[in-house]
């Protein structure tokens, strides 16, 4: 998946880090992996809308490979003597509530939100990670490792809407609104913890800064866009 | 999974093998890799009667293990110049099947049908890939190698049936005919495909020891039920 540009991750690389045992980092972990378990059983629940047996298998790959990073997390948890299922729980109802604001309701609505939702993620966490000690951020960064999966959803909606212009606007429409309700979920979740308000801080140069963070993941949330065929 | 015992194994052991090109092999692999197919979606369905969240995670990561077998029987048939979508196909019909008229009504009855239906699997493929050249039959070892999750599944039943006489009396009921479309829709994979019979044969002795094939299942399948608490 695309993630920020090397030149918007070096504007924050300066910035202080973090001691690995900050409490926001058990945090970070576990919404991680909330989002990994949800993303699971969204795109097996997707795929019935899948044309055919190719696009039910591709969606089953992606599915597989999000229990991989979630095992990732969960041993990175389980290291720091923390319980994963019990730390997620307070993380389900935001992370649900995005994805049940965002069902998809035709293939091609569902492919959008796998591509641009897991870069959205990506663009989220990893700025973050920026901010966080090496230890702490491979593990986010492996628990993001692109997928191989991301060229079949660009060739399948470029060709789409390169037919329609119609099922351009729509596939605009709807992604843009996969950033908004991305943006208010993770602002319900930091509304709720302090902890990772910090991570992002730290992340993005103080306080003042934050609104730069949300600036700079619309940035790349239209450069995928592009990437779709879709602006 | 348990699986046939060795002894039940060496009694085919001195079958005349098949050549690795054998037009089976291709058939083999290909149902194989549709019955991961299956079991995945199928277990992202019944995951949904999970309990609790640690009930759907476990469900997940036996559905993302599903996924693994399968990029290995993919990975085999691309390396015999086999397109894995194409050669599937003609199974689909009846590992739908055999899902659709076992669907679980219950959580337990989702759990039994996982290590009960997998255990299924295992058996009849192991018993065919004894009669099969080494480098198929290890193949197909590998589609069928046991996950870590089965213990899980036998600690929860065992609770659930040691509670309640009238559960066990439903559970086993279940079980047997899970075990009866099981056969049933193996009868009707082999009916359609005498590669596979070729195959079957081999592994078994001949012909006449078809029916004990389908025996020692039945054995197997009652030894499960022991482990599980059923019987």
């Amino acid at each position: 998946m695309a993630s920020l540009s090397r030149a918007d991750h070096e504007a924050g690389a300066a910035s202080p880090r973090l001691p690995a045992d900050h409490p926001g980092v058990n945090k970070l972990f576990a919404v991680l992996a909330y989002g990994e378990i949800a993303a699971f059983y969204r795109l097996a629940e997707e795929a019935k809308m899948a044309p055919d047996l190719r696009g039910r298998i591709s969606m089953a790959s992606m599915a597989a490979a999000e229990m991989g990073h979630y095992e990732l997390l969960r041993d990175a948890l389980e290291g720091r003597g923390v319980d994963v299922v019990a730390a997620m729980a307070e993380f389900a109802s935001a992370l649900d509530n995005y994805h049940r604001l965002t069902t998809p309701s035709t293939w091609l609505e569902a492919l959008v939100k796998t591509y641009v939702g897991d870069a959205l993620a990506a663009d989220f966490y990893l700025e973050i990670a920026d901010g966080l000690p090496d230890e702490v951020a491979d593990v986010v960064r492996a628990a993001l490792a692109e997928t191989e999966h991301s060229q079949f959803v660009v060739a399948e909606v470029r060709a789409a809407v390169t037919r329609s212009s119609k099922q351009r606007s729509r596939l605009a429409l709807w992604s843009r609104r996969l950033l908004g309700e991305a943006i208010t979920q993770a602002q319900y979740v930091l509304a709720e913890h302090d902890e990772l308000v910090d991570l992002v801080v730290s992340g993005t140069d103080g306080l003042t800064q934050l609104t730069g963070f949300f600036d700079r993941v619309q940035r790349t949330h239209d450069k995928r866009m592009r990437e779709l065929g879709l602006i």
